[in-house]
């Protein structure tokens, strides 16, 4: 694959990735990926996109299966998702959540009215028997993407944060209700060793000529998927991997990536994100702000790829997902140990 | 009892029923019922009030348990109710059923955002294992409510409409999905032979001073109460039984009671309901304009009691529950063999 060899001038949605049949992987968290996808179906053919999807989010509130990941995913590609706020929907209202407050039900996991109906409706299909997988698609097809989102699994996980104080917190309400306040002893991916991967995310892994890890958090967001079983293994063996680096400057351009990384002894910078996908990835998107720390990402053996990497605009996004397609192109050229 | 005995001038919620410790139970099915009961409540202690609901209606949309004739007496009754619309919440908004749609669901089952909330929190509840009763008493202490209410049952039990065309259909399908047109071949109270009275339900009606059956329809509404297991003995055994006509000048106040009552050969009349609790009631509560019926009541063993029945406003309610009382008192002055 060569994905930046016959690029054109960019005409309009799909056309800058060379040949349409190339096919891309992008596995992907929540807000990171969504704005990174956003920028990526404007300038690849969505068709031949597979994205994989964190579901170690996934939580159950008001008796409702809610997967935050997939919905930020599906919701934002859909050019339904709420930009500003990061999560749910644009235009959102709230009045369910009062009478659920009136109720004296818990309301600090917020739940937009719209929202709401999209887990009233994927908890009545999972009670159905059917998979997540299954699910997932079907919501997507009626949210009309034109790419596939598989969640990483069909069997249940739970990202859970285990705090220096002693509790046992499920991420959400480590990120939502305690605000990433109490500081991490450890981090736990609760039932992953009964997860297999989901229908035909092994398979899309092995057919693109292009996985491309999205600049979500690597512990949270990342972790849980290269933790299925045999799924490190499979985007270590794929065609070509590419990282675009969530830390910018030191800081997460969004959310507790910093804490997490800490918690995991790893550099809060991108040669932390680098090290924990040494054995992955052949090149790293990586800020051009951080250009003092692209030796040291070199001599873990990862090309540092240096650009703007925040992505304030849709021209932003979509430049750094031409940013992640020219760096693939310049590993295949310069680099054939990684080809 | 002779709860118009001491009747003072109405100084207050409750002051007209003498002795407060006079004990009343009201049958009830939806709008008819909780605009009688919101006059009632003006005029009686609510803390010596129990209401028993219909649940033949209650039903599943999008996997949810929705109980519709309780929520429609709790929600009047805490002061939330739509009486234009005469079911559901006040204000309502109706996002998610923008997004049901949008996600292929059927959405002739109008659920307002509040009201959709109501019904996830009931569903989750009942999912823990608690039974309905449990459930629809915490949810009227939750929104205020004053009184007791009680489901009839525990158990499921579904009416259906067999119509003459040969469908099979819930009765919220015929009612709202099929807008009352097809001929009715004849009605079910489908589960009602596993239906046992819901706690506290015979021990009402035993210990009640006076037993109202609402203007509700008598067939749809009244009669799954009426028909749970004992339940219409226990009724016809209480101290007193009243009803109040819902057909007014042979047409229903609202809602199919005319076809119903037709379905069953009873007269589209305050005689037909008469005649069908001919059994139970002392008095029925009719209104003036059916006084030329009044001598076909009188001849089944039922005393009529003329007077204005139609609840068009807060005050008419009040007049209407006042009427009812002094049925009450009337009956045990002048017909021994009634006391």
């Amino acid at each position: 694959m060569n994905p930046g060899a016959g690029r054109r001038p960019k005409g309009g949605r799909g056309e800058a990735l060379a040949g349409a049949q190339s096919k891309l992987v992008v596995l992907a968290g929540g807000v990171g990926a969504a704005r990174f996808l956003a920028g990526l179906v404007a300038v690849a053919p969505e068709s031949q996109l597979t994205v994989i999807g964190n579901t170690g989010d996934d939580f159950t509130v008001h008796g409702l299966h809610v997967s935050p990941d997939l919905d930020t995913v599906s919701y934002s590609l859909a050019g339904l998702g709420d930009w500003e706020r990061g999560w749910g929907l644009r235009g959102e209202t709230w009045a369910a959540a009062e009478q659920f407050s009136r109720l004296g039900d818990d309301t600090w996991f917020q739940l937009g009215d719209r929202d709401l109906a999209t887990h009233v409706w994927r908890t009545e299909q999972l009670r159905r028997g059917r998979p997540l997988s299954e699910v997932t698609g079907r919501l997507a097809s009626r949210l009309g993407l034109g790419f596939t989102l598989l969640p990483m699994t069909d069997q249940p996980v739970a990202t859970r944060v285990l705090t220096n104080d002693g509790r046992d917190l499920h991420i959400q309400e480590y990120l939502v209700r305690e605000a990433c306040q109490p500081e991490i002893s450890s981090i736990e991916f609760r039932g992953i060793e009964r997860a297999l991967p989901g229908p035909g995310v092994r398979e899309a892994i092995r057919e693109a000529d292009l996985v491309v890890i999205a600049p979500s958090n690597p512990v949270i967001s990342i972790g849980p998927i290269l933790a299925v079983a045999g799924l490190r293994a499979e985007v270590a063996a794929a065609a070509q991997v590419i990282a675009v680096s969530p830390i910018v400057g030191g800081e997460a351009v969004k959310g507790p990536a910093v804490a997490m990384l800490e918690s995991l002894g790893a550099a809060p910078s991108a040669v932390g994100v680098a090290g924990l996908y040494a054995d992955l990835i052949s090149s790293l998107v990586m800020d051009q702000v951080d250009v003092e720390l692209a030796p040291e990402v070199a001599a873990l053996g990862v090309r540092p790829h240096l650009c703007d990497t925040m992505m304030v605009d849709q021209s932003a996004r979509e430049r750094l997902a031409l940013a992640v397609l020219e760096a693939a192109s310049m590993s295949v050229a310069v680099s054939p140990q990684l080809a």
